[in-house]
């Protein structure tokens, strides 16, 4: 095993400088069990922050099923094979009704590329409409569509076909929650949007979205937005990419899907991460009518995607949230976490906002309490702070001033009780208020 | 188990209609090991076209890596880890020196796609040199410089920022192999291209290639056609991509890498498909110059790629390949191979051009010796009465009447025997002649 020094080294001479490592001094993890990492020194880490281990880090019948099949037969999909059908049909069961036509592929990059070309394919355009903020892959065609790069650094902007709204934000965006009807403003700046598409006799594309964004500061958008965006795209003849690779799958807790939560219905629906608990697997889903018209005589093919062990590997995820109740689980373990942050704001005054849905939290951190100024070097503190007390947290959002808390769905009430009371510790020994 | 029936009747109904099962009559296969596949009937196939599973189906040390990695940690690039750095430098070692920086992805799209955005970064410029019938991969990106995907069935045709020199092969070709000089004839084209581009004060970007065109119809170039491009492309300032994704990892048999038999220099080399043995695995490894002028700013994160799962996996797959003798076995049984099916042309007017290196192969069947018409409706029945008779081959090329062979590097010269008696007996029991 090499010294975590000479990993440090070989990894500046081996791996790209573009790839990025956590906190200040990165960890060197050799152990994952559940909702815990171990590091070479052995000592424990409280994962809060892996929501690509779904079910837990090396979940023991993720494994046996990933081994049984992989002891079998591991193959493309140009030969027939139960687990892709089964799969398919047991993954569609989980959407609404018209969603039943699968594509499997290896990374949520893969699947909002793809889903991308399908809806540029069926509605002849490549007008897009996207959120200020908004992550949607790292392939050429999804960073297009994601201001988070091509608004962030080393970003070229934006294409001329994609086309931003403001990130419907009720904390610290263009309109805040005691701005009115402010779902219906924000909808509005898509039907600007749509407007000057028709001034300019162009068909809209796609709206793609996140119903809760990730990137962008694990942001909820105003109750109503999302339905009435994707609504507004649909009647103009676009269609609605929901892009559910960071929430889906029992996340949000009180539905499988985040888009559910929104009473939004998309054309397509993207998942990847979590859908194979760490096995590079995701997937597009999209109804009849698209799929046909996807079929313009371009074979798609993929040479992993839809393979038996990868569908079996999604198969097992999808039981073992279900037999062990993880959506359940999210709705319980979340409630108890909104409330004991929501009694931390009240003692801490850099807290600003405390937001969630099942188990996926943004804590957004501000310098005061009127102008609302990101505290962003105090988020990045307490990350790496926390860290050091054994409990692992990221920040994100474009001012880097939201501590973002997404763990595993096995994550407890006792795992909630040392997150807060450890993060209560690390805000008053930074002298943070 | 699902009856064969039930799988097409669910597959019709819940996977996208553009994915494609090989043969008129699709096998339901459930078990694979080394170089043989087996049905649900229990019928066992010689599988000599899945060059995705290099090391053999299910071959036991692949197996153990995965399953004893997988029960440890899987987890993303966020943290330090042995897997990722021990691998990274392994694989470098088995390039030309000045590449020796890794980027780890999951697929040869994901690997294609990302090596593009390199290229586009560095020369600032989009201005690419294909070839045509040449595949590259199936995201947006990797389609536009995909003549086989965009002159394709379906396809929109050529981006403007693509630019296509004829195929460069000696026997259908604009040049044959009776008109000189054509190495040259060919790099000739590309020259135009650069002439042109420069004539309209145009920066090229990169000429991505493969070594051996793969879907083009398994296309040798006439030698020192490629290193004569490419290094007129390098000359200019733009790269050359070495698309090893089909033929990389010793399959050539005489090489590691498909580009070192052509003697020429990559800048950039993308490689997937076999490097997992069906694992999704792959990368993209560059300069360090390359790799700092993309480090703008800008993240590079992939959520499953390069994690200690997949490194693992890959590097024992090096292991296997090296320890087994597999490039070697690769150049013995292709050699044998060569003298069998160069024979089999001798009995067979169908067969008119027998070409490979290692274990990649392409028998090209054509209707007439003069005027080459290809034998397309013939090809795709040989390929299907050699699946009828046990042994799995598939076909390919503009014309779809090239056979293709590349089979996991496992295969013997038994296996050779039994291919071409079972190829004889199928063109004389066709009457092709």
């Amino acid at each position: 095993m090499l010294s975590t020094k000479n990993i440090k080294k070989l990894r500046d001479q081996y791996i790209g400088p573009s790839f990025s490592l956590s906190y200040h001094e990165p960890l060197h993890i050799v152990k994952g069990k559940g909702q815990y990492l171990y590091a070479i020194d052995g000592k424990q880490y409280l994962d809060a922050v892996n929501n690509i281990s779904h079910v837990g880090h090396c979940h023991p019948r993720i494994l046996a099923t990933l081994e049984e099949q992989n002891r079998l037969l591991n193959n493309n999909t140009r030969y027939l094979h139960d687990n892709i059908v089964n799969y398919a049909e047991e993954l569609t069961k989980k959407l609404p009704a018209k969603l039943d036509v699968c594509y499997f592929t290896n990374s949520g990059s893969e699947s909002n590329d793809l889903a991308l070309c399908m809806a540029r394919n069926y509605t002849g355009s490549n007008q897009t409409i996207v959120i200020a903020g908004a992550y949607h892959g790292h392939t050429k065609a999804t960073i297009e569509v994601s201001p988070y790069k091509f608004d962030g650094p080393g970003g070229a902007g934006s294409p001329d076909f994609v086309h931003q709204i403001p990130m419907p934000d009720p904390y610290r965006g263009k309109y805040r929650s005691n701005d009115g009807d402010i779902a219906l403003k924000y909808a509005d700046c898509v039907q600007q949007i749509l407007d000057v598409l028709h001034d300019d006799n162009k068909q809209v594309s796609a709206f793609i979205a996140e119903a809760i964004l990730g990137c962008g500061g694990q942001i909820f958008f105003p109750e109503g937005f999302l339905a009435a965006a994707s609504t507004k795209v649909q009647q103009t003849g676009g269609l609605y990419i929901a892009d559910e690779v960071q929430i889906g799958f029992g996340r949000v807790g009180s539905n499988f899907w985040g888009f559910e939560s929104e009473n939004a219905r998309p054309d397509i629906v993207t998942m990847g991460k979590s859908m194979g608990n760490g096995h590079p697997l995701s997937a597009v889903v999209t109804t009849k009518k698209i799929a046909d018209a996807f079929n313009n005589g371009m074979e798609y093919f993929n040479s992993f995607g839809g393979n038996p062990v990868s569908c079996a590997v999604g198969r097992a995820v999808l039981k073992v949230i279900e037999e062990e109740k993880l959506q359940a689980n999210a709705l319980q373990v979340g409630s108890y976490l909104m409330d004991q942050l929501n009694d931390l704001k009240q003692r801490h005054n850099i807290i600003g906002d405390v937001r969630g849905r099942g188990l996926f939290f943004g804590i957004e951190l501000i310098k005061d309490p009127e102008k609302l100024t990101p505290a962003s070097d105090e988020a990045e503190k307490i990350a790496n702070d926390m860290k050091d007390h054994g409990i692992l947290i990221s920040t994100d959002g474009p001012d880097h001033n939201v501590l973002k808390i997404k763990p595993p769905m096995v994550f407890t009430n006792d795992n909630t009780d040392q997150l807060v009371e450890t993060l209560n510790k690390v805000l008053m020994e930074d002298n943070f208020n």
